[in-house]
């Protein structure tokens, strides 16, 4: 079985390869009667794009997406919602010298193994373009979770070992602001700044650096997940671990809740309507399910593999050779990663919403 | 859509509540005249049980498994195996002083927010006795994956703020023995005395702890892993991110790799056959797809929520409630997590190695 | 991927074969807070057991049911409900001399050409006995069913050359009343007494012989089904042709159809609420879709292969050999087979009844 | 969960409707190293569309597929392949006059009783040009098969009360060449003359008639099928039954079946390699398993639902109203339909080719 489709209710199916006429991304399952507001998906598809600043490639591609099917008068109708980006700037011949040559720390070597044929411009399906469908489609997920009022915030918390202070209590209308008046798309100005000059100066060295974006659920209803497997951090850590570059995901207290005691650990409910503690170290979800609190989860990405630099390597054949990254590539993922993990979450819990919705007698407030 | 099936071809189904008459599972998918040695599915069981040694929970169980089908003259047939196990030692009454208290970070309030309705016996379906279901599947997924010499090792990496030092290059055999000679299941003998002794410390003081699990997979062939979305990191992680307690998934680098460049953190491929390099910061994945070296990944484990201390809490009314622990629980669940984090892992790799002969025109070579 | 699972928010695993240790089957997704009658589930069980009559099968099983978790005080819980029934009569025996012997007409060849391995006693996966577990199964989705008050009906609408009239416009608790008093579940009595002395004839030649059932649904909501793949009447043909013996399906004005013009088989939609019209040819399923009119279907059932008279056949080495049918085994499916298509009727409804409830803005009236 | 996806491994999922801007397939699971013959593919397509002769629909649609996605230097990837057909003729003014009024037999109503929202322009995507996605996709599985030397062959069996004597045992290459000289698709001449006579005449009275495909599959491997619920005939019925217009399904002696005894419906194997008996009541499955014989099955078509007659209705509000056909349709939709029944069969035999390579042993002969 394939792996180009996510989500069961709310599902995708993505295509398209790097240098191919188009990439694109059929919604299947969108509730009908959802306006769907195409100023809106092509705003967070600008997010995304590359040659925004210059701490990002400067690669040209509009990426302007078209509506085939699936909304007539702005609105869904329940039938497939297909989108499709035209590519625009696909210079092939940026990567004719790699043709025979498996870059270090790419996918060339493995989809050869895998496929025993491969696509070799510019990555192919491997290549990071690919979330662009993914952008467009979780844009469709939040304006189904709007009408909810579900909110959804990620901004870059770290690059390399330049740390954001934790998220304000701010609304999150009020964090975007902020988070788009600098080009990192941190929250937080003052680290901003240093990120940008950080990145700044790698780029300058020819090289690349990780970083970490974090993420923020708000208004999500509690009884979302479903037990035992497709509990919702599990669903939202595979999202963000199918984003290229991903090596970790942690929700609430992460990878720090190892080093505690469950008389520290555990957050204690205070009394009132619904579910509310001081801490929130479950980070939202208890047993798999959303307890009604802010979900909180942090993806760490590594440091973009192609560099302007000269690094040993092989050829198909197993031999020994030399590649020097040419071509447009990011000194640093996050900025435009900020988008696109915020998606993957609208798509998990787009999709959990209806799974809930299917067997629950009562509906939610608002549908 | 529930989420008590795992797998796409290697399929698991699981069942059953901690107080119930008993928990099992259906794996539908494994291939036909594969051994099914009941007595090593027995022992992998025999692993995670409880009441085996002074640091794990005192409850007994000889969580006996029983083959209902799919098992012909001790070979598999090709049809569902169906395995059950009776629960024994359901002291229910421990509980009933719970009903209407949500225990603190447990997920009383949350099933009851989704479902409307709560099976209250010692977490029912939540409680982590559901995983010996999961063992007794990944026990058959290790005789599908011994099959091409595949081999998982999963110990115990770190307690509290004891961290093992890493795995040395032993065989896999080799690391088994010296694991299973203590009882919280480190491969470094000096690290597990010192975890053994925080751990009975943390019990006499009616608390628990957090601890990390780190896995290891050898001779996993290179191509299995499906892009975009089951990426085979992606599904290791929703597996580890569905057992009990799990707060973080990072593979290879992890989460040190945000804090690194390109260009060390870039694995050299050295000629040769295959694909070899000195450093394995991709954990043996790239682009999602196997590239033949050892996978590498590690589990987060926060502090068991159960602690024999008072608790302020709330009832079902919202209402300020205090809760004391009583049942016998661990005080830490990584020396029987290993066994379980093995059997998910067990489970994702024999899966996409069927989704991978689906596709492939060669077959593996002791296929 | 395997294909014992049915369903997809609704949905079953059943497992077992016929002379293994028990069958039983997995219901994931049946919401909470359903009334689980068990006295329901055995005596709908008990309506396929064999030995009912003269005229099937003088096997000898209680097939008496166990819930094995799911179910909470009388309620479901929303997590999956395990149900399991015990083999009792397995004379494994009475096949000792067909271990090499393919029987014409069955699936014994293909077992060995598919899986290599087969357990050869009774069929082993390939016997109707799996059926019990859909029996089972599909009991739960009819209590499901019973909450929005739809409701099935099916019964012998034909063995051999004899035919039922069609059914008439009594209620279906009478319709049911009057199928039960005559052991080849025919709701014309007149026409029953013909079916039974027929299927008794050919009994006493060692024969078998075919049959239809037809199936009645009342008060089914309109809007389930989903284009275009998953048209209700196309699960409901899978559904249907996946039960042992079948060849054919067709609803509505069927086979008939295709000697009709336009202008007579088009329903023609009279004023009122909702959607009513004289004719039925769409036997309730426009475009895929109910359309809240009874819903009705025809289901074809072969011969049963075993007959009790010398026949040529081929062994595993494709040598001529000769068999002669022993064991106890149904004249003719059809008075059987009611109840399991039924069960796989409601199964499909309670699928599809979910399906919709994940993306209708309205949630149904009693729900 | 939306039904717009078919196929488990080798996957379909279609969007597009009759009166948007194009539509299209994504083909996910296709293996890697195919031959995908752009010319076939518009070959395949060709058949379908509209306006080929005196007996279809008028309308104008060249239906020129683009591939977007999946295939390089004239090889499948293994990536997705997207196929694009755009829209070309789209009169919606034809159907301006129908905005509100449910045309009889036709799927206007349930549409809006199930989304609450309809594209009101041709049908939307309930409109049959839907099934040119299908052809698409087909033809690509039609590429999968043929490297293992399985044909597909379709042909109109039935017209009215016309019917094609059955297929004689020709190659599949000449049954091919005789069915493509006759414009209604029959692979008997003399009845070919007579179908198209009588489809003229009722073209000509303004109303439209039904009709029969039977199919044929010849070099099917033995082993295909997955019991219990995936059965091959189970899938085939389902494919089958999701094409528009089609209300019945059978395969091998089909209904015929129910009027016959075991003792001459039992196919009698004979000695020598592999599975061959003289007669073929089970259509080449056994157990839902194919034997390695022809696989044969028929389908029933309803006569199309638009005529050009004044016919009674009501509107959205339930009043009474009149309706005349307008636009230009299809007085049988059979002669079309020949290569939508070819396409979905190769979909199924594909999808369960590879679904026996996960899991068996031994590969195909070519493979």
């Amino acid at each position: 079985m394939a792996g180009n489709t996510f989500g069961q209710l709310f599902r995708i199916s993505t295509f398209g390869e790097s240098h191919g006429t188009a990439i694109g991304v059929v919604v299947d399952g969108c509730p009908p009667n959802i306006d769907i507001d195409l100023a809106f998906i092509q705003s967070e598809l600008d997010k995304r794009r590359p040659g925004q600043s210059k701490i990002t490639t400067q690669r040209k591609e509009s990426d302007t997406v078209q509506v085939l099917s699936g909304v007539f008068e702005g609105k869904s109708t329940g039938t497939p919602i297909a989108l499709l980006i035209p590519n625009e700037d696909q210079r092939s011949k940026d990567y004719g010298h790699n043709i025979d040559i498996y870059r270090p720390s790419h996918a060339d070597y493995v989809y050869d193994a895998k496929y025993g044929i491969r696509d070799h411009r510019g990555g192919g399906r491997s290549s990071a373009r690919e979330t662009a469908a993914r952008v467009a489609a979780g844009a469709v997920a939040k304006l189904v979770l709007k009408e909810l009022g579900i909110g959804i915030f990620a901004h870059v918390s770290s690059v390399g070992r330049i740390y954001a202070p934790n998220l304000s209590d701010l609304e999150l209308d009020e964090l975007l602001r902020i988070r788009e008046e600098n080009i990192v798309r941190c929250a937080d100005p003052a680290t901003a700044n240093e990120m940008v000059s950080l990145i700044d100066a790698v780029r300058k060295d020819g090289d690349t650096i990780g970083g970490q974006v974090s993420c923020l659920v708000r208004n999500c209803p509690a009884g979302l997940g479903e037990p035992v497997f497709d509990k919702l951090h599990a669903d939202l850590g595979k999202a963000m671990l199918s984003i290229n570059a991903v090596h970790g995901f942690a929700y609430g207290s992460g990878f720090a809740a190892t080093e505690m005691r469950g008389s520290e650990h555990n957050d204690i409910p205070q009394p009132g309507n619904g579910y509310r503690s001081v801490t929130n170290h479950a980070g939202g979800i208890l047993g798999g399910i959303s307890n009604g609190m802010d979900i909180n989860f942090t993806v760490a990405f590594k440091p973009v593999a192609t560099i302007m630099h000269n690094q040993q390597t092989i050829n198909a054949k197993g031999e020994a050779s030399e590649i020097k990254g040419k071509g447009r590539h990011d000194p640093c993922v996050v900025p435009r990663a900020v988008v696109i993990v915020e998606a993957m979450a609208a798509l998990v819990l787009a999709d959990h919403l209806l799974r809930q919705k299917a067997i629950s007698k009562s509906s939610f407030p608002s549908q």
